[in-house]
């Protein structure tokens, strides 16, 4: 069985799709109610964090993961770093006809079980299908509403001269994981996807210090990409220690074959947190055994510099060109 | 210029395309913050409507709007039908590599010029770009909140026996203005999609009567499809008038020509609102010079029925076959 144009289209075979496949795997009493738009109650006044990612990667099913996972720890990890508590997940698919029921399916469930481990509703949804050669499978949107406890106040904006930069663990598997399958290595590998939901841990390092500035993940462009936004946002620099940046020993040897840097490569499961040095110990410890310090923030004009292991001074820019495409 | 893989990237060039293409036409104090998710500070305590969709639309300009217009209409309208105030949209890219900026320039423009129609922010954002072949040019998706007014509650769950069936205009516009475009016609035609932010009408009527039970845009699947929601979910009876149905004499002409049924063509600026029957005269009136009065609701077993022009009642399924495709 595969898509057709009619499962896009808003007549029977899409509304049987939808009870079928969709309202299986993740309904709720809000989704259940099938109105255009879900109405929510908040349980007091708040502020509300609101975010969007489209989903195109490829292949669809990596190790660690599937493009239905990454849709949802995507965007719960963009509202994560903001403090917020997620909630309310939107889902819209975009599928070629043609593309495999079956395939769609275990998509589906695999969105349900990550929405679940996050503790997020999806509450309402769209599909569209586009005929076979003017899409590439199932590209998915998610957006995402959450609440953002009183006091809590994260943001790129925020890191401050004498700050600590921390990671909870290594950089670059997310991408490694997807390039093994997608070329032709001369060994074997088990790197696999870090993607996982982030808004537990976030939340229980702000229930622990009151010291956190900025939390950010470090997605498209890898964590100089992301330490980069934050010198921009919040006029510092920030200086990274290159003994100090942890990578995986497999991930580090298909770099170096392939010449790309850990620096710039895609996560999905991990978070850098800016925040005062005084509160750094405490937070490590409840990152998790793989946590580290990685730098510091200093005064002086946005820019983001590395001190090498040999000793010198290395200036990072923004990332200049793609990598791999299609990570996320 | 075109789009290149690095557009999508999240380096320099993407990061300087966000600043040169998109703030530019859409940039605001919440979407100027650049963070991973907007914060929002809702003015006091109230429901929240959410919404999403995903546009395909092709051609992606047409008489009457193009792909842009389309994505804040769209969200803007579904979450209206809820009876909310639409505030805040998400806004997301997926354009195929070689697709021109100056297309894309247009779209954003068209996307600004609509958004600031409706009264809404474009608040957070996203852009992914896949490979030349692998999508087709641009597919847009738009999430939304809005707030619902203490004591409105509008749903497709609320049609009571009695009410009536109004409509604000002629059904199939922007289907026919489609197919217009897509397809060569034996003649020429004027006809415009009907596109537009519904909003401010919705706002009004609910301001004028305290009788509005649902409020619902007939847009893929056509009035049909919107009036058999309404029945399933409501577990009523909707006759509908043949002679009452408005169909602009040039959309009749292509319905007549190509076989298709106005009833299950797509609207991209129509509402359907039922209500008490006391209150039609009072909302038809403020529905402006195109509204009509199209049916009734009755008591009985989910359906809908139309009472036709030569005295016969037909029945009306959700509809089997799509007529048009990538109509949204």
């Amino acid at each position: 069985m595969t898509i057709t144009m009619n499962h896009g289209a808003g007549g029977r075979i899409m509304h049987e799709f939808i009870h079928a496949s969709i309202l299986a795997h993740l309904g709720n009493d809000l989704l259940l109610r099938m109105d255009d738009a879900a109405v929510l109650e908040p349980s007091g006044p708040c502020k509300i964090a609101m975010t969007t990612d489209s989903y195109v990667v490829h292949p669809l099913f990596f190790p660690g993961g599937d493009i239905g996972k990454l849709a949802i720890c995507g965007t719960v990890n963009d509202l994560s770093t903001s403090g917020a508590i997620p909630r309310w997940l939107t889902l819209s698919f975009i599928l070629e006809e043609g593309f495999p029921l079956e395939s769609l399916d275990r998509i589906i469930a695999s969105i349900g079980a990550t929405a679940r481990e996050a503790g997020v509703l999806i509450v309402t949804g769209d599909t569209k299908v586009v005929e076979k050669g003017k899409g590439d499978g199932i590209f998915i949107n998610t957006a995402g509403v959450g609440f953002i406890p009183e006091g809590v106040n994260l943001s790129t904006h925020n890191a401050r001269p004498g700050d600590s930069v921390l990671i909870n663990g290594p950089m670059g598997n997310h991408e490694a994981a997807l390039f093994t399958v997608r070329e032709q290595l001369p060994f074997t590998t088990t790197i696999e996807s870090d993607a996982a939901p982030l808004n537990h841990l976030v939340q229980k390092l702000l229930g622990l210090s009151s010291g956190i500035r900025s939390v950010k993940d470090p997605t498209r462009g890898g964590v100089a990409s992301a330490l980069w936004e934050i010198c921009d946002h919040s006029s510092v620099t920030i200086t990274v220690q290159e003994d100090a940046l942890p990578v995986d020993p497999q991930v580090r040897g298909v770099c170096e074959l392939v010449g790309f840097d850990p620096m710039y490569m895609a996560n999905e499961g991990k978070i850098i947190v800016v925040c005062d040095s005084d509160h750094k110990e405490v937070l490590l410890a409840a990152m998790g055994p793989g946590a580290s310090c990685i730098g510091t923030v200093c005064e002086g004009a946005p820019s983001l510099t590395m001190a090498t292991s040999i000793g010198g001074i290395r200036r990072l820019s923004m990332m200049e060109n793609i990598q791999l495409p299609r990570i996320c």
